[in-house]
């Protein structure tokens, strides 16, 4: 694309120069400013951190600033295009963390994809941050970088696009039970796609109670007489489908109460006719769903996308800014489960009385999101005991 | 210190949840400003991106970001006080980047102390910067850390405690020289100190012409027949001391023209007083110079000190803000030492003529500054070949 075709493009014309920028909160405008600022008087804040570290959080931008840390290997619907590829989308993360949470995030770009480098690269890093979101890394080494992280660091590290993802899944999936008379409990979910996103919100239904999951893959339906499985889909498999269902995506879906699409692969429209009563369709994928909103809407009485030209948009934005701002304000060491089940039901509740079978999440505008699932998430952390302050 | 007594305190109420923060340059007030600044829009520019890496440059933030790198072993006079006890001043100097040179900067803070980690570290999260400034890391690690890296990436490397303070060393010395009538060519120098300031002033002093240096540490002046010297050292008696002197420092300040103190070693008054006429000394310990101001100008013609309450004060910020804002605006992949002489020059004219004993450098809020040394170091970096564009 020349520079020319950029610059009459109004989406290259935004991004020009970047969407982010760092800005002083203090100003020094003479010397007494400056001396104050910088040295010799920052030597007074530094000694006082040196003496009690814990004074970092209150005398340093550390406790609101997250890294949002990509290899850029699996990156929107692009996959693995590189981590300098994935910038424009990191800004995009920070641009949202700070105008809907409040939280100051900074991209931070890694030129491997070796696990272990990752982590020791990370780890390092760390200290700076006061919660580490990863973004856009592939699965399954996702889920052990995640992990491994997690263990050594006391900070929160928290893979959006898995748990992200999950706790808005689950706060749209409990209004849709609410508004169909359904517990959670009662549903049987089909979920296809076994990556970061399928098993995040496979490990959330199950911790919130939902009835039965089963997880297919481009293989179909993961289940324990599979000799194909990684670890991740081994542990799928073992805690998944109870009503023991092998085959294909489509034929699970026979009788089930719920389609959670997370891949790109194409459910028919026969096969969402063949769902329970009062199905529930979340056919995520973007740009092109699972299944086309005008099909689903025939059979389905609740149908969600990732699309923002649809009603009952499942969009990131609703749950990261929040979830981080909670856990920040209170010096979290990790996101647990139940802080992540707190920001779902924080979310759902949001919806209250306006609830509807095109309204069963709330807009990403929506300027109570944010506050209520912060506070949500903050309650939590006190209650699971990983608060800091 | 208490928190009461911190909330009094004007300084620590200065840093109160730090100094800096991230903001957006692009606004999303609704959702056609969200699918333009996030998915699905950005994924066009992270598609360009991944064609042209070269895109990132004009789409991004990343040519005018900087990481302040440090891992706490030498901050301010603190020294070894740990990476999180420097982020006031790593956050000031991201301050002080922005104010004066337009220039973006994150605090990285290091758990390592490690040479061949620190390095590693930073090559894996140098893709998401157009430079990097190292700060506060000790000698002679600084050495190795910054030479390894620039050979390792292609964006400036640049330990601004050597080389900002030698470029404003060198921009004092020059305008000390003309004011005295006398050449760089015509100087005999003496420094104290052989840390991270005192070798890089000597390198900036010697290319620029300087007719001798001759540099003293703890043992007294630095001379090939020594036998404790460190790899650093050794070289520096190999490039320096064309005179051949040897003993105390205080010894061969008899008869130089230049003193310049970069430790916090005393120098006594006779000693000021053995140095030719019409001498030139820059006491640059802070707080405390290495000889009182009032004492040393009873000797010598012109006095320069690190501090903001005397005249001639010695400051990074007149350099490093300028420096970055020129290398990254021409994308150069090192600073090179033509870099640095030009913005000594650029900085030494700006004085112009004011210039006077109690004037022979800018004020620091001189607005003239980041600019005139700024586009000096471009025209530099595009005359040694190191501009990218």
């Amino acid at each position: 694309m020349s520079d020319d075709e950029n610059a009459i493009d109004p989406i290259f014309a935004l991004h020009r120069r970047g969407k982010i920028e760092v800005r002083p909160t203090a100003r020094v405008r003479d010397r007494d400013g400056l001396a104050m600022a910088y040295t010799p008087g920052v030597a007074k804040v530094s000694s006082a951190i040196a003496a009690d570290e814990s004074l970092a959080d209150l005398y340093t931008w550390r406790s609101n600033v997250v890294a949002v840390v990509t290899d850029g290997t699996a990156v929107l619907g692009l996959g693995d295009i590189g981590a300098i590829a994935a910038l424009p989308v990191m800004e995009g993360k920070a641009l949202l963390f700070k105008e809907f949470g409040g939280v100051d995030a900074v991209p931070i770009l890694l030129d491997t994809t070796d696990v272990d480098e990752i982590i020791e690269t990370v780890a390092h890093i760390a200290s700076g941050f006061g919660g580490i979101n990863l973004e856009d890394i592939s699965a399954p080494r996702c889920f052990e970088i995640e992990r491994r992280l997690q263990e050594r660091l006391n900070i929160p590290v928290f893979h959006d696009d898995q748990h992200g993802t999950a706790v808005v899944v689950l706060a749209a999936l409990r209004n849709a039970a609410l508004l169909t008379g359904r517990t959670l409990h009662d549903l049987r979910v089909v979920i296809s796609g076994a990556g970061a996103a399928g098993v995040a919100i496979t490990a959330v239904l199950l911790t919130a109670g939902v009835g039965d999951v089963a997880v297919g893959d481009s293989k179909g339906i993961v289940h324990t007489g599979r000799t194909d499985l990684n670890d991740v889909k081994q542990q799928l498999a073992a805690t998944t489908n109870r009503a023991g269902v092998s085959g294909s995506i489509e034929a699970a879906l026979a009788g089930a109460d719920v389609f959670i699409g997370v891949s790109a692969g194409r459910v028919s429209e026969p096969a969402i006719a063949s769902m329970a009563k009062e199905s529930i369709v979340f056919a995520l994928a973007n740009p092109e769903p699972e299944v086309d909103h005008d099909v689903a809407t025939r059979h389905a009485r609740i149908v969600a996308t990732g699309r923002s030209d649809y009603p009952n948009q499942i969009n990131n934005v609703l749950a990261f800014p929040g979830i981080f701002k909670g856990a920040l304000s209170v010096g979290a060491t990790r996101i647990t489960p139940g802080m992540k089940l707190a920001a779902a039901e924080a979310l759902a509740r949001v919806v209250g009385s306006d609830l509807a079978s095109d309204h069963i999440i709330p807009s990403v505008f929506d300027l109570r999101v944010a506050p209520e699932v912060s506070e949500a998430v903050a309650t939590a952390a006190r209650a699971d005991g990983v608060a800091r302050r």
